[in-house]
Parts: structure tokens; sequence; C-alpha cells
């Protein structure tokens, strides 16, 4: 019997646990070739900007495994070549050059793209995203050139971490925001102590301004971001606008993209319009765990795991992913955020009727050094008490507190049966009532009546 | 209608929380009265190691509430009160002093008391237990006077947070077990990595021996801890075995105890031989949750939820406790020790067909500066895959990842479930997939074969 042969397009996350998933159960009768247009396959895009704040001092120490390593599970990569098309109906990739590359099965997984506002002046020397490693070694020449001014656009993760790394570096930092508070997943309340806590940084942030343009010198150098108030200098411009999915390829080759403009698949990860052909990973689309709506979000975990599930239905074993809370975390200065599940937008659009507690207490015992504010929010649904999201801001240790409503929305739980629940506590550690378990409690005995 | 009256005996988490509760939903028609042997009430034991520490820097921080301020609630506190006896027939708590306080309610919160080994010289000067701030005091005045070598006794929580702030005070260090290994609430296999670092910080641990006799010298000082395998010179020895119930008060009262020796309560508190006494906190016993069998577990967060519910049903409102899963969790160190559920001692008792897993991963992100080893232990139930315990140690961040799996036992989940659960991800703060998925993951792959 010949060897099949598997194909994947893009040589990170999703593509890769599926290369190395399907391995592991056809140790023998598959072949598998990966295709990456960059010059390195397995690097850590979000360790990007603690390599720019000069905290990780290899860019090396961002790439986990080598093509090499790769070989040794017989699974070939090919670097620097980048898929050109998809023949459907021929069953082949055309690679850069023109070689057509048969496939018995496909992986696309082709990753995201740093969206990018529609102004005049983006192509100027010195305008970056924070997507690809080469972005890292631009944005640390610029710095190291001597860049003084640093706008980012954009208040999500990547405008956080970025703000923050510049500030670290020297630079003088102003992130410009279309939204009128930074971390738009978050609630209002939620994003004004983000907003705070970026100003007592030292961080100028300007809200509500929508970028008209990057202005250049004659060199074509940027100088300035002009927005309908004014116009912020700037040496160096950071593009933190968040993720959209790269699916040209896909959207050339045919391949059905859903309403979020990601590619549509069902939850093995097939996509809807040829099932034949898999997606996984920033490119493709998938949905919320609490309200089956569909959703695009750009995050390593979920692309390890729907690559892991498309290997997994490759290697004959059936399997499903299942879906997202919408879980993130990050920080600024040492000031923690995250989020899970739904916020009130969210809850509003999703029909729910639904309650919100916010609560403040503290990341330690009161008394332990180091004790500082957490402040958690919930949202519960009205009668029920299931909760349905939430979201922390707070000093140290708090944002990890976010797994556990991410498990207890997981699991179906109200909030009344989290406040019952056996948290641990020590004093460097918590107070007696985890803030979480606060939180639940309030949330409960207002339920209650 | 004259008012009823609530006695409350003991003054700290669950007495308190019990009045407190009782006093929210009847503002009016129940008059309250704590009595409480001690100088203060409302004070948390947890926090006397790092006062000795000097990690506190005063007592009173260590004071949550003052008698004062419960009088606004009108809640009256009576400090340095023994109750010496209660009449049952006659409803009445006999007082120092021989003064008669009728109840209608009876909440009896007596507290623990450390756990003394039956040796000789027990009594000589120097042999502390960590209970009451009077204690935290003379240990203090011991260290301040001189103390130069400190024995600690017992390997548990309280023994391994005395071992670490005498360490840091300069004290000469040693823990002497009766048990192979320190944390006996953990397997082996997690106890040798908690006995390692407490032998990296520089404690000098002796295991398997039973302490044989303290010795003193001719004014009574303590000189020595002397055991089968040597003598172990001490100016200071500290009582670190553990906790069991003061139930002295219930006991000549006739309440029932539990074959764990604490007050037998139904779990709404209520006293299963005098149901209209209620106990809860330290002196009480309780269940573990997945197995039902009664337990005794001295805790600050149950004594509080214990004394709520005692407080709600007086109140009428209807309540119950919902069980223990035995989660805890301290430091030694930088070495975070957290457990939570079933070890496997506990499962093997309790009749389970289980299978365990232990996985090795990164605190943070392996580039992340601060990225440190942490160690996942998980118990599941062969064929089911529900969860039934986990341990946790590791560096700085580790132990409060215990919440996660509280919470997913709590809820009944499998490994499988948990491993597909969406839990944050951030360089800073975890690797792609968390310990808690990698840990949950490996255990649903073995499973599933």
């Amino acid at each position: 019997m010949s060897r099949q042969r598997l194909v994947v397009i893009g040589g990170d996350a999703a593509g890769l646990s599926a290369a190395a998933q399907a391995r592991r159960l056809r140790p023998d009768d598959l072949e598998i070739v990966v295709l990456e247009q960059g010059p390195e396959v397995s690097y850590s895009a979000c360790g990007i900007p603690y390599w720019i704040g000069g905290l990780v001092s290899d860019r090396d120490r961002l790439i986990a495994r080598r093509p090499e390593q790769f070989a040794q599970q017989e699974i070939e990569i090919r670097t620097d070549t980048r898929a050109e098309g998809i023949d459907m109906a021929a069953g082949e990739v055309v690679a850069a050059g023109g070689e057509r590359l048969g496939y018995d099965h496909l992986v696309v997984a082709t990753g995201g793209r740093p969206t990018r506002p529609p102004v005049p002046g983006l192509d100027a020397d010195g305008v970056h995203g924070v997507h690809r490693l080469a972005d890292g070694a631009d944005i640390r020449a610029a710095i190291a050139a001597g860049a003084k001014r640093a706008v980012v656009l954009g208040g999500g993760y990547i405008g956080l971490e970025m703000a923050e790394v510049l500030l670290t570096r020297g630079l003088e930092v102003t992130v410009v925001l279309a939204d009128p508070l930074p971390m738009a997943q978050l609630d209002d309340d939620m994003g004004e102590l983000v907003c705070a806590a970026m100003g007592d940084m030292g961080i100028d942030v300007q809200t509500r301004q929508p970028v008209r343009e990057i202005e250049a010198d004659a060199d074509g150098a940027v100088r300035a971001v002009r927005t309908d108030e004014g116009s912020y200098e700037a040496d160096l411009v950071v593009l933190g606008l968040g993720m959209g999915p790269e699916v040209t390829l896909a959207k050339e080759a045919g391949l059905q993209l859903g309403v979020t403009g990601a590619i549509d698949v069902a939850h093995n990860q097939r996509s809807r319009s040829h099932p034949e052909v898999f997606a996984g990973g920033d490119c493709s689309q998938t949905f919320h765990r609490l309200t089956g709506e569909p959703i695009h979000v750009a995050l390593g975990t979920h692309a390890n795991k729907q690559g892991r599930v498309a290997g997994s239905v490759i290697g004959g074993r059936p399997a499903r992913f299942a879906g997202v809370l919408g879980t993130a975390m990050t920080k600024v200065g040492e000031t923690e955020v995250a989020r899970t599940g739904l916020c009130t937008t969210q809850a509003e659009d999703g029909g729910f009727d639904f309650r919100t507690e916010m609560i403040e207490s503290s990341t330690r015992a009161g008394y332990y050094p180091g004790a500082s504010p957490i402040h958690v929010k919930i949202i519960t649904e009205r009668g029920s008490g299931l909760l349905l999201g939430a979201q922390v801001v707070g000093g140290p240790g708090s944002g990890k507190r976010i797994d556990v409503f991410a498990t207890a929305i997981w699991a179906g739980m109200t909030a009344e049966q989290l406040a019952g629940s056996d948290l641990s506590y020590a004093p460097p550690f918590s107070p007696t009532y985890d803030p979480v378990v606060v939180a639940a409690r309030v949330s409960s005995r207002i339920e209650q009546g």
C-alpha cells in the first residue's frame, strides 16, 4: 500500500499540532509535509513584545522547536516555501516556484495578520505589526537606532503589552484608541481601571480617536499619527489593533468563510464547504461555548487544540473542538487583566437576562506584604444564577484567578455553587475568602434576595 | 414579644460568622452575646507565623475586627470570659465567675488546640504552640532574647511555615518528623519535592523519628529534643503537629463527638445528639465532598462558612454546609505547595479504582524571566475519568492553580473535560498549555488508551 500524504500549510501552532498528532496516530503510513512561508516554524508570537522589551534575551528562545526536530518524527518542514494556491479538483497544493504537491489530507493553518486601519501612510518606514519574529527584529532595530517616541495603535492585548515594553525601553509612549477605553473585551468599569493603571505608569492614553493618517517625512520615515483631535509625534508606530484571519489562499481556493471572515469549519475542524480540507488556528472561525455563536479568536491555545483535533481526525480518531469562552489575560506593568465568558455587551447581544456584580478585595491577606487590590466582576444569569462571565483587574496574582471562573463556567456552575466550593487559603496567597468566592457569594446572595 | 438570645462560645471565625449572619437576618428580635476566653476576637491564627517572621510588622494587623465594631451591630462581645460549662437542661451557659447566661440558641465554636505529642518535658520553658496571638508574642520574645536553635515538631502547614520564618529570622532550624516525609497530605513523590526544597533552603529535616522527650536544663528551659536516633539541640521548640478539636466543654455537656473526635454535626451544623445546639469551625467534624466520610479539618475558610450556615439557620433561613475537598496551600521559601481532593492513600481507603499521573511543566512561558518548574499530580477514577484529587509543588505562581482543580472536582468534571477547557494564556503567567491542562490531558489520553 502506498503511503498517503498530509500537506499542512503554515508552520506554527495549529499546523504543527495537526502534523504531530497525525504522526502520533499514524506512525508509518503517512507522509507529512509542512509548508511555511517564513524562515522559521514553531515560534511564539506572544513572546515578541517581551523580546522587544529585553525580558527575553535571545530571539531563538521564542522558537520552541526546529525543523530538524520535526524531521526526527518524519515530519518534513519546508521553510521559506509559500503556498501559492490550492487546486481542489486535483488535490494539489501549488508551492512557490510552481511545484505541485499532491495531498490526501490538507490542513490550512495560514494564521492571522495584524489588523491595519484603512488610513493613508501605513507603509511609512517605522510602522510595524507585532506578528512575526522579523517584526520584533525591526522594532528592536528601531529602538537601537534611537527611536524616542512611540505611538501604539489599539488598546487590546498586543497594544497593552507593547506600550509596557516600549516604556521600559525608555520611549515616550502614546496609545491611540478609537474606542472610549482600552481592553474593549472588558466592561467599561473594568476598562477604566486598566486605563487608570496605564496613566499611572506614564503611558499617554488618547481615547475616542480613530486614526486618520500616518504622517511621514520627506524620506518616507514616520513622523506622527494624526487623529481628529491632534497629531502625535512618533518615530515608531506599532499596530496593536488585533489579528484578523489570514484567508487569502483559502478564499482563492473557494473555501467558505464564516460571518467573522475566517474559514468556516465544523467542530471537527473540517471546512464546511469542503469537508476533505481541515483548517485550524487563527485563520479559522470557531464558536462560543455559551452562546454557540461563531467567533474569531486568535490565540495560541486554541490553535494548538484545533490543530490537534484535525490531526486526530486525519489519524482516524474522532475528535471535536469544544469551543471557546474567550478567556484571555495580560498585564500592563504590575496590573493584571483577565476575562472569560460573556461581558455585559455580549450577554445583551446574546439575549440573556443577567445581573452583574463587582467586588473589590485583596490579592493576599490584608496584613501580608505585597497585598494589593483586586477587582472582580461577574455576570450571572438571572433566575438560574448560572455563571456567564467574569473579569479581573488587579495587582500581582490577580489574573490567573480567571481560570477558576473559566472552569466553573465550562462546567455549568452557578454562583452559589462556586461560592460554596473549597478554594485554597493561605495568607501569602489570598484573604480567608478568596476574591473569587467573595464575588460569587455577593452575586448569589443578591440572586436569593 | 421578648427578644430571644443567641449565645456564642468562641470569638473567632466560626463564632463571629454565626453571630454576624444571625444579626443580618434578624436585625431586631435577637440578643447576641459572644463569650471569648482570650483577650481578643477575630484574629488570624494563620498569620501568626508571618508576624513572627517579621513580615507583618504589627500584631494588631492580625486582628480583623474589634469588639467595638461588633457592638455597632449590637453583637455583645465579652473577652477574657471563659465558658465553664453548658447546662443543657436549663438552656444556660455557665461563665467564669458563675454567671449563668440563658440562651434560646447556642453556637459552640471553641476552636482547635495544637496537637501535643505524649512525651515528657513538653512543659519546659521555650516550647510553644502557634495558636493564639500570645504564642506569637512568646516566640518573638524568645527570638529577641537570643534563641539560636529551633526545633520544629511536625512537617505540616504550620511546621513548614514556622521553619521558613525562623530561618529568615536567623535561627538554625531542624524539623523533626515521625512521618517519612513532610506534608503527609501529599503523595510521597510530591512530599519528596517539598523535602528537597526544605533541604535546599538550609532546613535540617529529620524524618521517621517520633519525639521521645523534650530535655530541659536545671532552670527548666528547653535544651534539646530527643528521638531514637539523636538529640537535637534547641533553645526554642515549636509544635507544628496540627490542630485537634477543642471539645472539653462540648464533651462535658454531653454533645456527641464523631469518629474524628470533633463535635458530630449535621450538614446544617446542628449537633447530631442535641439539634438545638450548633457547632462549627475547628471544634466540629465535617464531611468530605467526594467520599461523604467524616473528616476534621481546622481551617479558617471552613470555619467562616460553617458559622455562617449556623447563623443562617438561627436566622430562619435554611442552609447547609457543602463539605470539604481538603484543599490546602502553603509555601516554604519560594516553593509553593497545594493539594485538593483525595491523595493516593485516601483514594485507596475510599475504595476507588484510580490512576495517578504526574507531569512537570513551567510556571510561565519557558522563555519568560522567572519561569520555574512546577510539578502537578492528578488522581482520576479509572473508567469514568472523574477527577478525584490534585497536588501541586513548584515555584512562584504554582500553588493557586490548585483552585482550578478544586473547582473542577467540585463540579464533577472529568480530566478530559478539564483538558478541553479554556484556561488563560499569556507568557508571563503560563506556557501555551497551562500545567493544569497538561496534567489533565496526559491523564485523559492514558485513560483513552
